[in-house]
């Protein structure tokens, strides 16, 4: 029997749970001062390229689906995306929003964001509902 | 007619030409302190959800075996995979070779890799030619 899903303990300390998509488990960390989304997903690869082909490019389209909202949502002008795991091992990715003058522009997030900033939990609400009319 | 492809000058000036793969230009950062290649999509779009589907798929299938190159070739642990696009515009994504104790972990790479370590030719020779049985 497989091993049901479980989230890293960091991640589910770092975010907020939004949606369970078809191949991922979607999170906002709960830092504001930018909107960043991660994507977990329920797979057990620890790496991109250790996914199946087909898990990948689902994967990939919902990643895809998550830049599209935070550009038109947020009004970003950029997305920056990353699956790193040197901290966390569990596969993931992020997917941030980010403009001209945002607080680390032009640098990455990174281990360079600030914290102190939080989103309301009216505001988390309207972002789950907005998210959930966009995902269709 | 389609403008041909042109690489960005900080791309061109930063990275040493690898390989033209089916859908990208393979490069690798002059920065030798880690294995930090960057694939450039010749294509025109700025963002990764930008590109056809198919586009995106092969270009994720070229990180994919890249990857896989960093850790087999160079014996790294982990690799860090970006999108960022703050500095440079042109599309490109980022596969880094990791391990713990190289020169930025646990941090990304990404503006916080002194500088100062560079390739002697036949290293690059010896990695382009590996990099070419790998491809296949």
């Amino acid at each position: 029997m497989a091993k049901p899903f479980e989230l890293h303990p960091q991640l589910h300390a770092d975010c907020h749970a939004m949606h369970s998509l078809a191949w991922c488990e979607l999170l906002l960390h709960r830092n504001a001062r930018v909107p960043w989304f991660i994507l977990v997903p329920r797979a057990t690869a620890g790496e991109l390229h250790e996914l199946r082909r087909d898990e990948r490019i689902g994967v990939m389209d919902e990643a895809d689906t998550v830049a599209r909202f935070v550009l038109t949502y947020f009004g970003c002008q950029r997305v920056n995306r990353g699956t790193i795991g040197n901290r966390v091992p569990q596969l993931h990715v992020h997917v941030v929003g980010r403009w001209p003058g945002d607080p680390c522009w032009p640098d990455v997030v990174w281990g360079r964001l600030e914290a102190g900033s939080v989103y309301e939990p009216a505001r988390l609400t309207s972002i789950a509902a907005a998210l959930g009319r966009h995902l269709g």
